[in-house]
Protein backbone atom coordinates (compact mmCIF):
# COMPACT_ATOMS: atom_id res chain seq x y z
CA UNK A 1 0.00 0.00 0.00
CA UNK A 2 1.43 3.39 0.98
CA UNK A 3 5.16 4.29 0.24
CA UNK A 4 5.45 7.02 2.31
CA UNK A 5 7.06 7.20 5.41
CA UNK A 6 4.96 8.37 8.56
CA UNK A 7 6.01 11.55 10.39
CA UNK A 8 5.83 10.09 14.24
CA UNK A 9 6.08 12.26 17.02
CA UNK A 10 7.58 10.86 20.29
CA UNK A 11 6.88 13.43 24.03
CA UNK A 12 6.81 11.90 26.88
CA UNK A 13 7.33 12.57 30.66
CA UNK A 14 10.84 12.97 31.52
CA UNK A 15 11.93 9.86 33.22
CA UNK A 16 9.88 8.05 31.07
CA UNK A 17 12.98 6.57 29.04
CA UNK A 18 11.67 7.61 25.57
CA UNK A 19 15.26 8.34 24.51
CA UNK A 20 16.24 4.77 25.37
CA UNK A 21 13.07 3.50 23.28
CA UNK A 22 14.09 5.93 20.17
CA UNK A 23 18.10 4.67 19.97
CA UNK A 24 16.56 0.92 20.22
CA UNK A 25 14.28 1.41 17.41
CA UNK A 26 16.87 2.57 15.23
CA UNK A 27 19.50 0.08 16.00
CA UNK A 28 16.72 -3.35 15.75
CA UNK A 29 14.94 -1.51 12.23
CA UNK A 30 15.86 0.13 9.16
CA UNK A 31 12.74 1.70 8.63
CA UNK A 32 13.36 4.76 10.65
CA UNK A 33 14.81 8.10 10.49
CA UNK A 34 15.79 10.55 13.76
CA UNK A 35 14.93 14.04 12.96
CA UNK A 36 17.80 16.12 14.26
CA UNK A 37 16.75 19.39 16.14
CA UNK A 38 19.07 22.94 15.37
CA UNK A 39 19.05 24.97 17.99
CA UNK A 40 21.07 28.24 18.91
CA UNK A 41 22.35 27.28 22.44
CA UNK A 42 26.00 25.88 22.58
CA UNK A 43 26.95 22.40 22.28
CA UNK A 44 27.85 20.83 25.57
CA UNK A 45 30.31 18.37 25.88
CA UNK A 46 30.45 15.61 23.77
CA UNK A 47 27.71 16.83 21.72
CA UNK A 48 28.45 16.78 17.72
CA UNK A 49 27.27 19.08 14.98
CA UNK A 50 24.64 16.94 13.07
CA UNK A 51 24.11 14.64 15.73
CA UNK A 52 22.70 15.66 18.38
CA UNK A 53 21.66 19.04 17.11
CA UNK A 54 22.66 20.99 14.27
CA UNK A 55 24.15 24.41 15.89
CA UNK A 56 23.60 27.37 14.43
CA UNK A 57 23.77 30.53 15.05
CA UNK A 58 20.82 33.43 16.21
CA UNK A 59 21.91 34.72 12.47
CA UNK A 60 21.43 31.78 10.62
CA UNK A 61 18.25 30.16 12.69
CA UNK A 62 16.58 33.01 11.88
CA UNK A 63 17.33 33.28 8.25
CA UNK A 64 16.04 29.40 8.43
CA UNK A 65 12.67 30.73 10.03
CA UNK A 66 12.12 33.58 7.38
CA UNK A 67 13.04 31.04 4.66
CA UNK A 68 10.41 28.70 6.27
CA UNK A 69 12.71 25.66 6.14
CA UNK A 70 11.22 24.54 9.51
CA UNK A 71 8.62 22.22 10.48
CA UNK A 72 8.21 24.05 13.97
CA UNK A 73 10.53 26.36 16.02
CA UNK A 74 9.97 27.50 20.15
CA UNK A 75 12.14 29.42 22.00
CA UNK A 76 12.93 28.44 25.33
CA UNK A 77 15.05 30.37 27.31
CA UNK A 78 16.87 32.99 25.18
CA UNK A 79 17.53 29.78 22.74
CA UNK A 80 15.62 28.48 19.68
CA UNK A 81 14.96 25.15 18.68
CA UNK A 82 13.51 23.60 15.57
CA UNK A 83 12.54 20.99 13.23
CA UNK A 84 14.52 21.52 10.06
CA UNK A 85 12.17 20.71 7.11
CA UNK A 86 14.24 19.57 4.36
CA UNK A 87 15.61 16.70 6.31
CA UNK A 88 12.33 15.42 7.18
CA UNK A 89 10.84 15.18 4.16
CA UNK A 90 13.67 13.72 2.33
CA UNK A 91 13.37 11.44 4.24
CA UNK A 92 9.43 10.62 4.32
CA UNK A 93 9.83 10.24 0.91
CA UNK A 94 12.18 7.99 0.71
CA UNK A 95 9.12 5.91 2.72
CA UNK A 96 10.97 5.93 5.94
CA UNK A 97 9.11 6.52 9.18
CA UNK A 98 10.53 9.75 10.57
CA UNK A 99 10.88 10.06 14.25
CA UNK A 100 11.23 13.51 16.52
CA UNK A 101 11.23 13.65 19.81
CA UNK A 102 9.48 17.13 21.27
CA UNK A 103 7.20 18.50 23.63
CA UNK A 104 3.81 19.09 23.52
CA UNK A 105 3.88 23.12 21.97
CA UNK A 106 5.74 21.66 18.74
CA UNK A 107 3.98 18.39 18.87
CA UNK A 108 0.44 20.55 18.28
CA UNK A 109 2.06 22.47 15.43
CA UNK A 110 2.79 19.32 13.96
CA UNK A 111 -0.40 17.49 14.11
CA UNK A 112 -1.90 21.22 12.89
CA UNK A 113 0.27 20.88 9.72
CA UNK A 114 0.15 17.36 8.86
CA UNK A 115 -3.03 15.84 10.10
CA UNK A 116 -1.65 12.38 9.52
CA UNK A 117 1.02 12.50 11.90
CA UNK A 118 1.39 9.98 14.79
CA UNK A 119 1.70 11.81 18.19
CA UNK A 120 2.86 8.68 20.59
CA UNK A 121 3.13 9.31 24.40
CA UNK A 122 5.61 7.65 26.47
CA UNK A 123 4.41 7.14 30.33
CA UNK A 124 5.81 4.92 33.01
CA UNK A 125 2.65 2.53 34.49
CA UNK A 126 2.23 5.22 37.13
CA UNK A 127 3.07 8.45 38.77
CA UNK A 128 4.32 6.53 41.53
CA UNK A 129 6.31 4.34 38.93
CA UNK A 130 7.47 7.86 37.57
CA UNK A 131 9.11 9.18 41.32
CA UNK A 132 10.75 6.07 42.02
CA UNK A 133 12.48 6.04 38.72
CA UNK A 134 13.67 9.79 39.22
CA UNK A 135 14.61 8.73 43.12
CA UNK A 136 16.42 5.65 41.88
CA UNK A 137 19.03 7.47 39.58
CA UNK A 138 20.71 9.03 42.58
CA UNK A 139 21.86 11.69 40.04
CA UNK A 140 18.97 14.57 41.23
CA UNK A 141 18.22 16.27 44.35
CA UNK A 142 15.21 16.46 46.02
CA UNK A 143 14.54 19.75 45.10
CA UNK A 144 14.90 19.08 41.39
CA UNK A 145 12.86 15.41 41.25
CA UNK A 146 9.61 18.20 42.65
CA UNK A 147 10.64 20.17 39.83
CA UNK A 148 10.20 17.28 37.49
CA UNK A 149 7.00 15.95 39.04
CA UNK A 150 5.48 19.34 39.07
CA UNK A 151 6.53 19.57 35.22
CA UNK A 152 5.02 16.37 34.79
CA UNK A 153 1.69 17.32 35.66
CA UNK A 154 1.82 20.75 33.14
CA UNK A 155 2.82 17.68 30.61
CA UNK A 156 0.07 14.80 31.72
CA UNK A 157 -2.64 17.87 30.77
CA UNK A 158 -2.05 17.39 26.85
CA UNK A 159 -1.93 13.49 26.90
CA UNK A 160 -5.57 13.45 25.03
CA UNK A 161 -3.72 14.79 21.86
CA UNK A 162 -1.88 11.76 21.54
CA UNK A 163 -2.75 9.24 19.22
CA UNK A 164 -1.68 6.50 21.53
CA UNK A 165 0.10 6.01 24.88
CA UNK A 166 2.78 3.77 25.19
CA UNK A 167 3.34 2.42 28.33
CA UNK A 168 7.07 1.95 29.58
CA UNK A 169 7.13 -1.05 31.80
CA UNK A 170 9.53 -3.43 30.01
CA UNK A 171 11.65 -1.76 27.36
CA UNK A 172 11.80 -4.65 25.30
CA UNK A 173 8.60 -4.58 25.10
CA UNK A 174 8.08 -1.64 25.01
CA UNK A 175 10.07 -0.89 22.03
CA UNK A 176 8.04 -4.22 20.14
CA UNK A 177 4.96 -2.06 21.05
CA UNK A 178 5.74 1.24 19.77
CA UNK A 179 7.23 -0.97 16.70
CA UNK A 180 3.82 -2.59 16.14
CA UNK A 181 1.70 0.46 16.02
CA UNK A 182 3.91 2.48 13.52
CA UNK A 183 3.76 -0.72 11.03
CA UNK A 184 -0.49 -1.42 12.00
CA UNK A 185 -0.63 2.63 11.33
CA UNK A 186 0.89 2.39 7.88
CA UNK A 187 -2.22 0.05 6.57
CA UNK A 188 -4.92 3.27 7.95
CA UNK A 189 -7.01 3.84 5.47
CA UNK A 190 -6.71 8.25 5.71
CA UNK A 191 -2.43 7.07 4.47
CA UNK A 192 -4.09 4.81 1.92
CA UNK A 193 -6.07 7.11 -0.18
CA UNK A 194 -4.59 6.50 -3.30
CA UNK A 195 -4.83 2.96 -2.87
CA UNK A 196 -8.76 2.88 -2.48
CA UNK A 197 -8.81 4.89 -5.24
CA UNK A 198 -7.25 2.26 -7.49
CA UNK A 199 -9.12 -0.38 -6.65
CA UNK A 200 -12.59 1.68 -7.32
CA UNK A 201 -11.29 3.25 -10.54
CA UNK A 202 -10.06 -0.74 -11.00
CA UNK A 203 -13.35 -2.03 -10.67
CA UNK A 204 -14.88 0.48 -12.65
CA UNK A 205 -13.19 -0.51 -15.65
CA UNK A 206 -13.53 -4.37 -15.23
CA UNK B 1 -4.00 -0.26 30.66
CA UNK B 2 -7.57 -0.99 29.46
CA UNK B 3 -8.86 -4.15 30.21
CA UNK B 4 -11.95 -4.00 27.82
CA UNK B 5 -12.00 -5.80 24.81
CA UNK B 6 -12.50 -4.11 21.28
CA UNK B 7 -15.42 -4.21 19.20
CA UNK B 8 -14.27 -4.97 15.60
CA UNK B 9 -15.80 -5.15 12.56
CA UNK B 10 -14.50 -6.93 9.20
CA UNK B 11 -16.05 -6.38 6.44
CA UNK B 12 -14.87 -6.86 2.46
CA UNK B 13 -15.19 -7.88 -0.62
CA UNK B 14 -16.69 -11.27 -1.07
CA UNK B 15 -13.43 -13.10 -2.72
CA UNK B 16 -11.19 -11.62 0.09
CA UNK B 17 -10.61 -14.51 2.26
CA UNK B 18 -11.94 -12.42 5.19
CA UNK B 19 -13.27 -15.48 6.58
CA UNK B 20 -10.43 -17.34 5.96
CA UNK B 21 -8.37 -14.98 8.01
CA UNK B 22 -10.93 -14.72 11.08
CA UNK B 23 -11.01 -18.59 11.61
CA UNK B 24 -7.30 -18.46 11.59
CA UNK B 25 -6.81 -15.38 14.47
CA UNK B 26 -9.58 -17.03 16.69
CA UNK B 27 -7.26 -20.69 15.98
CA UNK B 28 -3.71 -18.77 16.77
CA UNK B 29 -5.07 -16.08 19.34
CA UNK B 30 -7.00 -16.85 22.50
CA UNK B 31 -8.13 -12.82 23.67
CA UNK B 32 -10.63 -13.24 20.34
CA UNK B 33 -14.27 -13.70 20.26
CA UNK B 34 -16.76 -13.87 17.12
CA UNK B 35 -20.02 -12.92 17.46
CA UNK B 36 -22.90 -14.91 16.01
CA UNK B 37 -25.60 -13.39 14.01
CA UNK B 38 -29.26 -14.15 14.59
CA UNK B 39 -31.13 -14.94 11.10
CA UNK B 40 -35.01 -15.98 10.63
CA UNK B 41 -33.50 -17.96 7.39
CA UNK B 42 -33.65 -21.68 6.80
CA UNK B 43 -30.78 -23.63 8.10
CA UNK B 44 -28.27 -24.67 5.41
CA UNK B 45 -27.12 -28.34 5.46
CA UNK B 46 -24.05 -29.19 7.73
CA UNK B 47 -24.97 -25.36 9.54
CA UNK B 48 -25.35 -25.68 13.49
CA UNK B 49 -27.74 -23.21 16.06
CA UNK B 50 -25.55 -21.11 17.70
CA UNK B 51 -22.02 -22.07 15.45
CA UNK B 52 -23.17 -20.60 12.12
CA UNK B 53 -26.30 -18.60 13.44
CA UNK B 54 -28.80 -18.44 16.14
CA UNK B 55 -31.50 -19.56 14.00
CA UNK B 56 -34.96 -17.59 15.15
CA UNK B 57 -38.52 -17.52 13.83
CA UNK B 58 -39.70 -14.52 12.85
CA UNK B 59 -41.92 -13.58 16.23
CA UNK B 60 -38.39 -14.38 18.28
CA UNK B 61 -36.42 -11.98 15.71
CA UNK B 62 -38.91 -9.13 15.75
CA UNK B 63 -39.31 -9.79 19.83
CA UNK B 64 -35.57 -9.13 19.77
CA UNK B 65 -36.09 -6.10 17.71
CA UNK B 66 -38.45 -4.76 20.28
CA UNK B 67 -36.89 -5.54 23.19
CA UNK B 68 -33.71 -3.92 21.67
CA UNK B 69 -31.48 -7.23 21.98
CA UNK B 70 -29.63 -6.17 18.57
CA UNK B 71 -27.26 -4.50 18.50
CA UNK B 72 -27.65 -3.58 14.42
CA UNK B 73 -30.47 -5.69 12.12
CA UNK B 74 -31.06 -5.45 8.68
CA UNK B 75 -33.30 -7.37 6.27
CA UNK B 76 -32.09 -9.15 3.39
CA UNK B 77 -34.35 -11.01 0.60
CA UNK B 78 -36.89 -11.18 3.58
CA UNK B 79 -34.87 -12.36 6.09
CA UNK B 80 -33.76 -10.58 9.13
CA UNK B 81 -30.24 -10.70 9.68
CA UNK B 82 -28.94 -9.53 13.17
CA UNK B 83 -26.37 -8.91 16.20
CA UNK B 84 -27.19 -9.89 19.83
CA UNK B 85 -26.42 -7.91 21.91
CA UNK B 86 -25.78 -9.48 24.98
CA UNK B 87 -23.07 -12.14 23.84
CA UNK B 88 -21.02 -9.09 22.75
CA UNK B 89 -21.20 -7.01 25.46
CA UNK B 90 -20.20 -10.11 28.12
CA UNK B 91 -17.07 -10.56 25.76
CA UNK B 92 -15.84 -7.18 25.59
CA UNK B 93 -16.43 -7.10 30.04
CA UNK B 94 -14.54 -10.17 29.69
CA UNK B 95 -11.73 -8.18 27.94
CA UNK B 96 -12.30 -10.14 24.72
CA UNK B 97 -11.52 -8.77 21.11
CA UNK B 98 -14.94 -9.14 19.74
CA UNK B 99 -15.28 -9.89 15.86
CA UNK B 100 -18.21 -9.02 13.88
CA UNK B 101 -18.42 -9.85 9.78
CA UNK B 102 -20.96 -7.61 8.46
CA UNK B 103 -21.31 -5.78 5.29
CA UNK B 104 -20.94 -1.97 5.32
CA UNK B 105 -24.59 -0.71 6.32
CA UNK B 106 -24.31 -2.72 9.21
CA UNK B 107 -20.60 -1.63 10.15
CA UNK B 108 -21.88 2.21 9.78
CA UNK B 109 -24.59 1.49 11.86
CA UNK B 110 -21.94 -0.10 14.38
CA UNK B 111 -19.46 2.91 14.32
CA UNK B 112 -22.98 5.60 15.00
CA UNK B 113 -23.57 3.26 18.67
CA UNK B 114 -19.82 2.60 19.67
CA UNK B 115 -17.36 5.31 17.83
CA UNK B 116 -14.84 3.52 19.46
CA UNK B 117 -15.43 0.05 17.71
CA UNK B 118 -12.42 -0.59 15.01
CA UNK B 119 -13.37 -1.72 11.74
CA UNK B 120 -11.58 -2.99 9.68
CA UNK B 121 -11.84 -3.45 4.92
CA UNK B 122 -10.18 -6.63 3.76
CA UNK B 123 -9.23 -6.36 0.02
CA UNK B 124 -7.19 -8.44 -2.40
CA UNK B 125 -3.81 -5.93 -3.63
CA UNK B 126 -5.77 -5.38 -6.61
CA UNK B 127 -9.44 -5.61 -8.81
CA UNK B 128 -7.35 -7.93 -11.11
CA UNK B 129 -6.35 -9.93 -8.07
CA UNK B 130 -9.99 -10.27 -7.07
CA UNK B 131 -11.02 -11.38 -10.41
CA UNK B 132 -8.59 -13.82 -10.47
CA UNK B 133 -9.39 -15.46 -7.58
CA UNK B 134 -13.13 -15.55 -8.32
CA UNK B 135 -12.30 -17.43 -11.55
CA UNK B 136 -9.74 -19.72 -10.25
CA UNK B 137 -12.46 -21.50 -7.44
CA UNK B 138 -14.24 -22.42 -10.76
CA UNK B 139 -17.22 -23.22 -8.51
CA UNK B 140 -18.86 -20.31 -10.77
CA UNK B 141 -20.61 -19.28 -13.60
CA UNK B 142 -19.03 -16.00 -15.57
CA UNK B 143 -22.25 -14.66 -14.89
CA UNK B 144 -21.96 -15.02 -11.40
CA UNK B 145 -18.56 -13.71 -11.19
CA UNK B 146 -19.82 -10.68 -13.06
CA UNK B 147 -22.13 -10.24 -9.95
CA UNK B 148 -19.65 -10.69 -8.03
CA UNK B 149 -17.33 -8.12 -9.39
CA UNK B 150 -20.49 -5.48 -10.18
CA UNK B 151 -21.01 -5.75 -5.84
CA UNK B 152 -17.36 -5.42 -5.17
CA UNK B 153 -17.63 -1.51 -7.11
CA UNK B 154 -20.22 -1.19 -4.93
CA UNK B 155 -18.72 -1.92 -1.47
CA UNK B 156 -15.83 -0.04 -2.40
CA UNK B 157 -18.14 2.87 -2.33
CA UNK B 158 -17.68 2.49 1.43
CA UNK B 159 -13.71 2.19 1.87
CA UNK B 160 -13.31 5.32 3.57
CA UNK B 161 -15.59 4.88 5.96
CA UNK B 162 -13.29 2.15 7.55
CA UNK B 163 -10.09 2.90 9.60
CA UNK B 164 -7.89 0.03 8.17
CA UNK B 165 -7.45 -1.69 4.82
CA UNK B 166 -5.92 -5.10 5.38
CA UNK B 167 -4.61 -6.47 2.00
CA UNK B 168 -4.63 -10.26 1.79
CA UNK B 169 -2.06 -11.37 -0.44
CA UNK B 170 -0.57 -14.06 1.53
CA UNK B 171 -2.61 -15.12 3.61
CA UNK B 172 -0.59 -16.14 6.99
CA UNK B 173 0.93 -12.23 6.68
CA UNK B 174 -2.42 -11.03 6.37
CA UNK B 175 -3.47 -12.91 9.71
CA UNK B 176 -0.62 -11.30 11.47
CA UNK B 177 -1.34 -7.66 10.06
CA UNK B 178 -5.21 -8.13 11.40
CA UNK B 179 -3.36 -8.95 15.12
CA UNK B 180 -1.01 -6.34 14.71
CA UNK B 181 -3.46 -3.84 14.41
CA UNK B 182 -5.68 -4.86 17.17
CA UNK B 183 -2.81 -5.11 19.46
CA UNK B 184 -1.75 -1.86 18.52
CA UNK B 185 -5.01 -0.32 18.89
CA UNK B 186 -5.69 -0.89 22.76
CA UNK B 187 -3.10 1.43 23.45
CA UNK B 188 -4.96 3.96 21.21
CA UNK B 189 -5.61 7.21 23.66
CA UNK B 190 -9.03 7.29 23.07
CA UNK B 191 -9.36 3.64 24.66
CA UNK B 192 -7.46 5.09 27.85
CA UNK B 193 -9.01 7.78 29.47
CA UNK B 194 -9.32 6.47 32.21
CA UNK B 195 -5.55 5.67 32.45
CA UNK B 196 -4.69 9.28 31.60
CA UNK B 197 -7.11 10.73 34.23
CA UNK B 198 -5.36 7.96 36.67
CA UNK B 199 -1.96 9.22 35.49
CA UNK B 200 -3.23 13.09 36.30
CA UNK B 201 -5.07 12.24 39.23
CA UNK B 202 -1.94 11.26 40.96
CA UNK B 203 0.25 13.33 39.40
CA UNK B 204 -1.91 16.07 41.17
CA UNK B 205 -1.66 14.12 44.82
CA UNK B 206 1.72 14.09 44.55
Amino acid sequence: MNLQGILIVVSGFSGSGKGTIMKELLKRYDNYALSVSATTRQPREGEADGREYFFKTREEFEKMIAEEELIEYARYVNNYYGTPKAYVEEQLAAGKDVILEIELQGALKIKEKFPEALLLFVTPPSAAELKRRLVNRGTETAEVIEQRMKRAEQEAEGMESYDYYVVNDVLDACVEDVHRIICAEHGRSMRNREFAEQIKSELKGE
